[in-house]
């Protein structure tokens, strides 16, 4: 790859030592695939299940990578994280496995099943208003008194390339079997996932193009994209998708995202909603809302998909109950 | 294996060579475990995962295997199977991927999602009513009227070496690992499928105890071992569990079963929805009620469990939207 913006934050190179440390530890997750809900949409999709991984979301591969790399001499203050729930289990998951320590501030609006779950892996949950504090000085705070490192949810090199990881095996998964992408979409929150999937991809396969997903009301990568500079969203904007309510893009995820992603798409909650029937009903894979809205996008026809291969990231499961029956109710399109 | 009434049944190599039919058709399901629910149960569970098999359960790999030994003469007239929906998509799904027309009998009280999903691989679906109608002699007039092949759903070798192939997959999966259970668990209606499983563990892991689960008021398996003979279930009997209301254990699955199973296990239809809420949370995992009995029984301790290896078979995920809901509601005992 030339150097560019994008080559100095993350290259391929990048993924491959996240892979290496992940190697044994992480799920490699399967690639799903329904040959009647092909039939019913008119291209042959299949869907890397990221809900199967360890923590129940993409997050752990990123958070390991970050958390095996801080030096042993910082490692018994331990590690402090921001998040709505899937990087916390995620930090609070490999900080556990790795030994150390873990403070998690989470949303007090954050689902229940998260909070619960980071708590069983054995960190310290303090909770915080979304919209009325700032998570980013909370961390600081928190860093400073306790001398904890900051495992931030996307916008670290370290951070994106292991969650490139899933692109990764996902692409060579399908290669093995003679099967090329001509679409990859996955879900976008800060753009850290989208941002290491998009460099396994463009370094694998390179003629496939490369969408992010988002969710109505916090389409910054996608319009951001388009005016070719970082947008925020509105801060009054809300959303069920809870997983991708960053207010904009990252710088650094930015810098890799606008060189490397073909486009934005978006979707709304109840397309978001649909998409988690749809994938109960034929993948049997529960899928939470955040983490069904490339697969919304795919299904919902947001880029031409037909008689194309088709390869999307559902991200995450860590639903509600109350929501995800909720999702169920919905009379689906097939 | 020594001659014996079993081993004229089934022996490892039909179930070896159902593997050789089924590769790269069946789905290789992954065996998935969740570090959490392992340290709230106090022992190592593995569960294979067969929700994700093609058509959401178990019932496919039998099916496709004797129907692709049907001789070319035959083929035309087509299939004809009787089932209350997860065998009725496996030969669904078989017949049509085999390019052979099938016509399905099934219980007029079956899932809807079952029908749906039958009707959806192109077979012919006929209703009768499960507690006053003969679903042999019915199946047995199709079979005449068409010239049609009759596919049993349990008693019949070749389903019995295709269900088998699972327990094959998952116990090599986990010796790869290093991993051998001590205890092994399957759902089991009219013993197909554990007598598949039985004969794959037995042969490749002759130290661990196989047990099969049954719904309360379809434990005719438990009770027919105990008594060394085959025991019908009341007529009465009624569970949430529509995949494994079988009248009586097979002839041929129970003299299979009979030599080569440790026990059989009974769960409450109430302990079976509490273990799809627990797929549900800690595994992401859609499981049918059915599916879900072994689950139940481990997480139970229908059998000591405690610092054990456990491998548990989910065998299918066709659940009903209501019925899935009606479960997540349960308060979960972890």
């Amino acid at each position: 790859m030339p150097s560019s913006p994008a080559s100095e934050v993350l290259t391929f190179a990048d993924i491959e030592n996240a892979a290496q440390v992940l190697k044994g530890i992480a799920v490699v997750t399967p690639v799903l695939e329904s040959p009647l809900l092909n039939a019913a949409l008119g291209f042959r999709l299949r869907i890397k299940a990221e809900p199967l991984q360890i923590t129940g979301s993409f997050k752990f591969r990123g958070a390991y990578n970050a958390i095996s790399r801080i030096p042993q001499d910082k490692r018994a203050a331990g590690v402090v994280a921001f998040s709505s729930g899937n990087h916390a289990q995620g930090v609070a998951a490999a900080a556990s496995l790795l030994g150390l320590p873990s403070v998690i501030l989470m949303p007090k609006d954050a689902p229940k099943t998260k909070v619960e779950l980071t708590k069983a892996w054995g960190a310290e949950v303090v909770t915080f208003d979304r919209f009325t504090e700032s998570r980013e000085e909370l961390g600081a705070k928190l860093r400073e008194e306790r001398g904890a490192t900051l495992i931030k949810p996307y916008d670290d090199p370290l951070i994106m390339a292991g969650q490139g990881t899933l692109a990764a095996e996902a692409v060579r998964t399908c290669a093995a079997e003679g099967w090329t992408p001509d679409i990859f979409i996955s879900p976008c929150g800060g753009g850290g996932l989208i941002a290491g999937c998009s460099t396994s991809v463009r370094a694998l396969s390179p003629d496939t193009a490369v969408y992010s997903a988002e969710p109505a009301g916090f389409d910054d990568t996608a319009r951001s994209l388009a005016a070719n500079k970082r947008l925020a969203n509105d801060p009054a904007a809300r959303s069920i998708c809870d997983a991708l309510l960053a207010p904009e893009p990252g710088e650094l995820t930015f810098a890799v995202n606008s060189e490397r992603l073909t486009g934005g798409l978006c979707v709304t909650d109840d397309e978001a909603m649909t998409a988690m029937a749809v994938a109960f009903k034929y993948l049997k894979l529960v899928v939470e809302p955040g983490g069904a809205v490339a697969l919304a996008a795919a299904i919902t026809g947001k880029v031409d998909c037909k008689g194309k291969n088709v390869l999307v990231v559902c991200s995450g499961g860590n639903a509600d109950a109350e929501i995800y029956a909720e999702a169920l109710k919905r009379p689906l399109p097939f």
